[in-house]
């Protein structure tokens, strides 16, 4: 068995280290199972594993949440033993996404600032049956140093009738004192959050837990199922552009400090490509209040911009987890993790006046914008924490390609086919085409600064043409459209394989 | 001239007392003029009349922007001679939506709790040239208590070139220390809200203005244009028992503290039946933490069983108002108004964990809202603070008749056809029929839910066999739709004049 004897400083504990098969036994059907992780990092392996394993011969299922999306060894595994009943609130594995969208998986999709207290409260129907945690070491008090992500672990660990810690050596011990865990009061009893400053420690360097509340320790070595990111390409680079002549302006217009405001910026490559641009810009002294900081970001401290980022999970590719062990004695200096209701909390991205940067699937004429479903139907990832951002930021800006799938796609529809953002919620819209900057308008005059300034030219005469004929149809209504063409653009994709007029 | 000599209370600025035509003089063309006001209560009355008769004659337009909606001599007054080329954030009046949604006035429906901070910002084009501010009386020192609401007229005053006062004599002297006000400072610099418990005083009873940024005085006896509340009818009587009963259960369950927690309601006829309902429950101890404070709120104080109510303004009936007025005395001891930014903030609801309970114009199969648009395309009111609270709230509860116009129009429809809220934002659904708790279902499991629970009998085979259709055409996608048809039941409204088929 792998060694974690030095990292369960609490010499009691190590009558608890079991094998991964002995705690996953401890495990039932039809269990609220709710576990460390967001993105893939800092999420258990070894007991999941197991479980999986158990589940293909036993066959039952467990209800899981976690922070986010978490790693195959999780949430890939349990999928493909059919193993999970409901999954919150959020993901991105493969098998996953085709059990949620083939009726196997109950998925709940949500805000993810509201997960940790909507367990607390009791309304996800019971309470945490069992905590699951990854560690990079456990205090001689019993208390949980975690590993390259935060996410709800502390207030799943709080409420849980029982917690497993799965001790992680892959994971460096360096990353001890880049946690801070605060985990609010429930109202009527709540305070406000003392953070004024990024950079602000308000809790503690581990989760608090307890030497009696931990059933069991199993040692574990499989890194962090951390994933390549897209090469950057034309559109992110176009964008990234876009952003920083947009965002100089405001400074110019006086709408913004020198070093802007603190950054957030969402998940996957658009947003990665964005961030690692700003390296490349010359803005200086910039801090981060994010959610996942991803190599983008690495890019930024080594370029000397980022004074701090704060975020509940390191996001990092292969080499950017390299990088970051690598250098943690530097970078360690200016990351800290912080659990999500915090990272994403609304007080706080109002207080500081956080500008966030997510990207859209589609968006529409109005302004209204789709982050999770492909065609209205079928799930993608999830909300994630962007409406937690968007809604409370000092400036809330959706990025997306113009097109999608060769062209076929408009990502500038005339109206969503789901809406997780909706046009009070949006100030500026960047694709590779320019910058839609609607604050202040009305519907009819967003449409227009939309469909000018972001749309693909191969769409911008139908967009008008359709804009136009809803105007005139309703007698210049507050929002225009034809009821029973908004959607047209979905069906005839679905039908033709394009939204394209043949 | 009305004597408001003694509301003035600084000697020297009785000089800048003048006519309502005069102080209107100041205001020219094109100007973004900001005023007090939220809901028919504590709006400028005098000087907008009278820039009303300048402008029949002289032909120009400016912005206007208010707490929420404000009464006929001011939006109406103004939609009426032409007079209004944009606004926000809200708004009820007649004349003023036949304006908006036939092109004349470019409106901009916005979360109520942002306006304040975005027009600092600089995010509405220009700032604020005029504030037209009504109060109470004027301190000594130039500061301005206001009247039946607060609304932005704090930040406006703030952030205006110039500011106008009407010194309005139908609103008693008994109002003064009926307010709390606190703008919070901009991010960077922005410190937590220190306010924890509803009757928390956090800033001071009056408007700070000074001396010399009164440009000037005029005096006003017009009342507020109160309107009458709709008789409450039998629909609204079997909501509010729905909501007794779910909210027992919550507290039977340990969900909720005996005394709830701090109640928010809504606008509209349903909103004030369901708090007035509550008068006849056998909670105690009750409080309110909300925007509006209408007459249900009298009866809830007067039946003893109301320990505190915060708002942002006095909504009043012709009725309630008389009532509030013979009994000030009694009310001011249990009733605060504060700025909305305050009142409406997301960081104080989320904080101390307000009950939303607001007032949806439709909502769908998966829990989505419609708060503002009729079949999608002409605004009704806007969507006022009813984000604010829903999004931030412990519990979101959403009523609706289930059936509008007769029958003709289910208020539960596959897709609706406009969104202000989503599926991530609402926990409970209530009509006439009963209650859907969809708290953490998958869309699946809550469009099963509402359809036995709240859609009316007309309609639920027909929302059934939708939903059944969907599942199959989508192989059991996360969110069933045929997109060809999903606003097929408001296209036949619009067509035929019935939702139903015939
Ligand atoms: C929206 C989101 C999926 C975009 O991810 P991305 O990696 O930047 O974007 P991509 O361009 O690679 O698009 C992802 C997929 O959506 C498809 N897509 C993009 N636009 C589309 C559209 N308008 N219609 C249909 N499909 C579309 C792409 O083709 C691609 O599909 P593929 O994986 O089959 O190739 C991702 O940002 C997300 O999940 N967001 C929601 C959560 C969130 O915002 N979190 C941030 C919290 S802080
Ligand atoms: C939604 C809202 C309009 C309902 O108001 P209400 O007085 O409770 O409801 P009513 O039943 O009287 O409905 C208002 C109108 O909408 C119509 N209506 C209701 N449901 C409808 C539907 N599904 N489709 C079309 N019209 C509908 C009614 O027929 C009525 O029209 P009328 O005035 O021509 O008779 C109102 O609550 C609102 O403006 N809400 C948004 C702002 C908000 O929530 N603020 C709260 C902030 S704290």
């Amino acid at each position: 068995m792998i060694n974690i004897k030095d990292r369960v400083r609490n010499k009691e504990l190590h009558a608890k280290i079991v094998s991964a098969e002995e705690a996953a036994a401890s495990i039932k059907d039809g269990m609220n199972i709710a576990t460390s992780g967001f993105t893939p990092a800092g999420y258990p392996k070894a007991v999941p594993l197991a479980l999986a394993k158990r589940m293909e011969q036993e066959k039952f299922k467990v209800n899981l949440w976690t922070g986010a999306s978490v790693g195959k060894e999780l949430d890939g595994a349990l999928a493909e033993v059919k193993g999970i009943a409901k999954r919150l609130p959020y993901q991105t594995n493969n098998a996953m996404r085709t059990a949620i969208n083939n009726g196997e998986i109950q998925y709940t999709d949500l805000h993810l600032s509201h997960v940790a207290q909507m367990s607390r409260y009791g309304f996800f129907g019971g309470k945490v049956d069992v905590a699951i945690v990854e560690a990079c070491a456990i205090t001689e008090e019993g208390h949980i140093i975690p590993t390259t992500s935060v996410g709800n672990a502390a207030s799943f660990v709080q409420s849980a009738d029982f917690v497993i810690v799965e001790v992680n050596t892959s994971q460096p011990l360096e990353l001890e004192g880049m946690h801070d865990i605060y985990v609010p009061l429930d109202p009527p009893h709540r305070q406000p959050i003392p953070l004024v400053k990024v950079d602000d420690r308000i809790g503690t360097p581990y989760i608090p837990c307890g030497v009696d509340r931990i059933a069991y320790i199993v040692p574990c070595d499989i890194k962090d199922d951390a994933r390549p990111l897209a090469a950057i390409d034309d559109d992110a680079r176009a964008m990234t552009g876009h952003l920083i002549d947009f965002l100089k302006q405001e400074i110019k217009a006086g709408r913004m400090p020198k070093n802007l405001l603190p950054l957030q910026s969402g998940v996957g490559s658009v947003a990665n490509a964005v961030v690692a641009g700003l390296a490349n810009s010359d803005f200086e002294d910039l801090t981060v209040y994010t959610e996942v900081i991803q190599d983008g970001m690495f890019d930024l401290i080594d370029a000397g911009k980022l004074t701090f980022a704060s975020g509940t999970s390191i996001t990092a590719s292969p080499d950017g987890l390299k990088r970051l062990y690598a250098n943690i004695s530097e970078y360690r200096k200016r990351i800290l993790l912080r659990p999500q209701e915090i990272a994403n909390s609304p007080e706080i991205a109002r207080r500081i006046g956080v500008i966030a940067m997510n990207t859209a699937i589609e968006f529409d004429l109005y302004g209204h914008v789709n982050s999770s479903h492909i065609m209205g139907t079928k799930m993608m990832n999830g909300i994630g924490g962007s409406g937690d951002f968007s809604r409370n930021a000092y400036l809330t800006i959706f990025f997306s390609s113009s097109v999608a799938k060769k062209g076929d796609i408009s990502s500038i529809v005339p109206m969503c086919s789901h809406f997780d953002h909706t046009e009070h919620d949006i100030d500026v819209f960047i694709t590779e085409r320019g910058v839609a900057d609607v604050r202040g308008l009305s519907p009819k005059e967003r449409a227009r600064v939309i469909i000018n300034n972001c749309a693909h030219p191969d769409y911008q005469p139908m967009l008008l043409d359709y804009f136009e004929r809803a105007v005139k149809a309703t007698g210049y209504a507050h929002t225009p459209h034809i009821i029973s063409e908004a959607l047209s653009w979905h069906t005839r994709f679905l039908e033709t394989g394009s939204m394209k007029i043949k």
